[in-house]
């Protein structure tokens, strides 16, 4: 394998992209495929033949010209490069309709991502405990949780009004990875990692495939 | 403008950039901002500036060398491109968590995505009305609603063990794209499109950042 280059000069977009092909390689590992090729690891993924082996070749060579990738070498490659190898805490702020569908999405544990400490500030809310058994803790008792359970994301699913001032707790709190649902676009200090969701960049896609008629 | 190529072949990657382009060029609109450098565009999206560049040269030539980009003008075009310049409607198949967590989110009414009509199986949701006063309906009623409320895209928010099942009914119906939150892959024939929203890809990100320690 040869050297791999500076990992801190990979663009954001072939992180994104290799978390969408540890999806599929871990849907073929499950099926018990042993190889695919890159056209059709490709194709499954949306992605270009290209593009992948573009991709990939920021971390190393993989796979066999002619034969394709070894699914379950290259999956463990791609979770080593993301750091997925370990399991990561999160604190999820806000335990509305959103909040409480992202603690019953299995997906999440599945990943290795699990929701350690979770936070409201509604009276009603706070001191009940959830279907699994978590206790909601008040807000106030963010700073400390996130320090006995070794918290390293934060999962802000507050109303947009809310947003800003729960990140800059969890910034004073030392969190340096944010995940936010809330529609607003957080100001953060240079050095921390925000992720956004925001469904309708999917529909914006959906959308564009309606207009030109080729889906 | 120099003539676009043949909109069919352009990537599911440039297509969700323009959408994601198309988000901060409205955030700059809404804050008076006039004129954008493309580098100054490229880091606010976390994409680097030639890949912008290459993005918007599928649709023709925009922006000024050594000036930057026409705020208004480039989000015109984008949302042109993107079929952004209707409104769509949908049909949202599951009023559990994370149903009632999307007819509440702002965003999509904002970008133009209306919830035309929403369903459920679950008797004590049917014929109940949501806070913004729109029915429950039956999940028999699908067929009828779609056709009556030209409904094009639908949103599936059931759980996973039902989702393939709504999507059958959704194509029989004549519907041609499909948003899935349902934490499962959707078989669906040739000619659909379908995006599944998976928070988790977003966290690798973030565990990518953290593991690198260079957020």
């Amino acid at each position: 394998m040869r050297q791999p280059m500076k990992f801190s000069k990979i663009p954001t977009a072939t992180i994104t992209r290799l978390s969408i092909y540890s999806r599929y390689l871990e849907a073929l590992a499950q099926e018990g495929v042993k190889i695919i090729a890159s056209d059709k690891l490709a194709q499954k993924c949306g992605i270009n033949p290209a593009q992948i082996r573009k991709d990939l070749a920021y971390f190393g060579e993989f796979g066999i010209r002619g034969v394709g990738y070894f699914v379950k070498e290259l999956l463990f490659e791609i979770k080593r490069i993301l750091g997925l190898n370990k399991s990561w805490k999160m604190a999820l702020i806000g335990i509305g309709n959103l909040g409480s569908a992202l603690l019953a999405h299995q997906n999440f544990i599945r990943q290795g991502y699990e929701f350690a400490a979770v936070f409201d500030v509604d009276p009603a809310k706070v001191g009940r405990r959830l279907p699994s058994g978590q206790l909601i803790h008040h807000l106030d008792e963010l700073e400390q949780a996130i320090k006995d359970k070794d918290v390293e994301i934060g999962v802000i699913a507050t109303p947009a009004s809310q947003a800003q001032a729960v990140a800059q707790r969890l910034i004073q709190a030392g969190i340096k990875a944010i995940l936010n649902f809330a529609p607003t676009q957080l100001q953060v200090p240079e050095g921390m990692a925000v992720e956004n969701v925001d469904f309708t960049v999917k529909l914006d896609n959906l959308a564009y495939h309606l207009t030109m008629g080729n889906t």
